[in-house]
């Protein structure tokens, strides 16, 4: 399909969202008034850590796959990563019943190799550095034709995870603002369009870690500056923008903010002590963006996009 | 108020849900399709662990301070409570306008603490031993002409923690099974009580650590046995059954099963890892318990009350 056809606007995203209605949760939006307290915001939760596989990846997943033509898809889709696109693509093609390739790192998790091969995705090991991932990936696909997808630079993937800020939109009017972490841009990037398009007076924000501040950097730079060699917890905001979500950041994204790891992890435990739900570091930053904003936001209608809920319990940062 | 009138009949019940309505949440009742696949049970958890101080007791807490006529309450409310029902009522209290005291064994977590000073009640330390607590009740109240409100043994308690159950049976139809924790048996016999009255065909079982097993010997013997020296993991069910909530346990609850700490440990880190909520110990014993007979209940429908979810994230079991 050519590329201008694939362009999330907004009839596409709406076309996106009635192919993955059928597969995906509608996720519920969430209050906590002791938030709204202390902060003296109006805040409304998008839970998308209780999205299968726990993380809105699953939408652009599913939307992808949904999207092929059997021609493509016969032979099977493919990807690297580590985290919850790895799952989200294994999901969205067992329940396509097609075959997942998924290039992972030998320093994966075991429960993350165990989760994706428990959806039927045949796993392929390789070293840990990305030279080796794109390397290992084009073999897989030379030796089985399978289609690869990117986890946030591609159109059906920002048109998938553009529907979560549609639902949002549609369940909760007039928000003055939503936020949403950023890490290849992908959920930022399809938020902005969606918001654009169906509640035009509603701002968008990201959020950032300040160990891996690169998107916040391209915007005030005005090209893609990489992210190169990122210190944060919040492990799922580590990759660099791409060509295809940064032009759309460039034009509808308001701002990008940061928050120290400290914050994030402050909110992280706040929203688990409080509100009683699970999300993980990278979920938290743009909580903890807002909260070092409260002037700024003060009494605002605001909307978050709590990302994820996939967390190493072993592992906790508090 | 005399005792019969107090009872918790139909229309006591429904009379205590108007009345606690305004100041409690009404909590969503979540599925897992993780679980009733692993299962092969259709099951309805409603969340208490969102309710206000992240535990139905605050169902129980307020009921009673709302009934209380001003002549009563003027002087405030008191009780012991190192748990969840020491927060419940001291928010209730506080939500009503009276003061409360609250007796709590040095021993209690001081997070426990700082949360019941964060509703404005007063705490009176004591010795961690029952005759210390109740000791220092009994000087509180000549102190201070405070009405004590036990966390389990009052009718007026009971039908706060029977509205959970009633908001169950009016948002999920048709249940054959409703399964909730057993410590002193205020949640459990309120349950029951709903169930006969609002949906006689269900059946209500109750679940218990095997560590603290007094209410199944009870349940066989026909007398109270009291708890002694519970050994478990699962804080929220050390208590022993009281002389209002046994009776009704005897007449409507068909069952009460055990589960062990391992398989209570494994279920609420199965609930945090696949549902992505928070639950404490005490809040697994159902679905292990449930777990362990799945043949016995498969195919059923069956509600499972969710009771709370404070936990002390520096300790976890897992």
């Amino acid at each position: 399909m050519k590329e201008e056809l694939l362009f999330p606007d907004a009839e596409v995203i709406k076309r996106a969202h009635t192919i993955i209605e059928p597969f995906i949760h509608r996720t519920p939006v969430m209050h906590c008034e002791t938030f709204d307290k202390m902060l003296q915001m109006q805040l409304f939760f998008k839970c998308e850590n209780f999205q299968k596989v726990g993380a809105f990846k699953y939408r652009g997943a599913t939307c992808a796959v949904a999207s092929l033509p059997k021609e493509i898809s016969k032979n099977g889709v493919a990807t690297h990563s580590s985290g919850n696109h790895a799952q989200a693509l294994a999901l969205a093609a067992a329940k396509a019943g097609i075959k997942a390739y998924i290039v992972m790192p030998d320093s994966a998790p075991a429960v993350k190799k165990a989760a994706v091969a428990g959806y039927g995705a045949e796993i392929i090991p390789c070293a840990p550095t990305l030279a080796a991932r794109e390397s290992t990936l084009e073999d897989v696909v030379a030796r089985t034709g399978a289609h690869v997808i990117h986890p946030y630079n591609d159109y059906r993937v920002i048109s998938g995870q553009a529907t979560c800020a549609l639902e949002l939109l549609e369940d909760i009017q007039n928000l003055d603002v939503i936020i949403a972490p950023v890490g290849g841009g992908g959920l930022i990037s399809g938020t902005a369009l969606s918001a654009h398009y169906f509640s035009p007076s509603t701002m968008v924000y990201g959020a950032e870690p300040e160990g891996a501040d690169d998107a916040m950097r391209s915007l005030q730079a005005g090209y893609i500056i990489p992210s190169e060699n990122p210190q944060t917890i919040a492990d799922g905001l580590l990759t660099s923008l791409g060509d295809k979500t940064f032009p759309i950041i460039q034009k509808h994204v308001k701002d990008i903010f940061t928050a120290s790891d400290k914050e994030i992890i402050k909110w992280m435990q706040l929203v688990w002590q409080r509100m009683k739900i699970i999300i993980e570091p990278s979920c938290a930053v743009p909580l903890a963006a807002l909260a070092l904003r409260a002037d700024q936001f003060k009494n605002k209608r605001i909307g978050v996009i709590f990302t994820g809920g996939n967390v190493d319990f072993g592992h906790l940062p508090f």
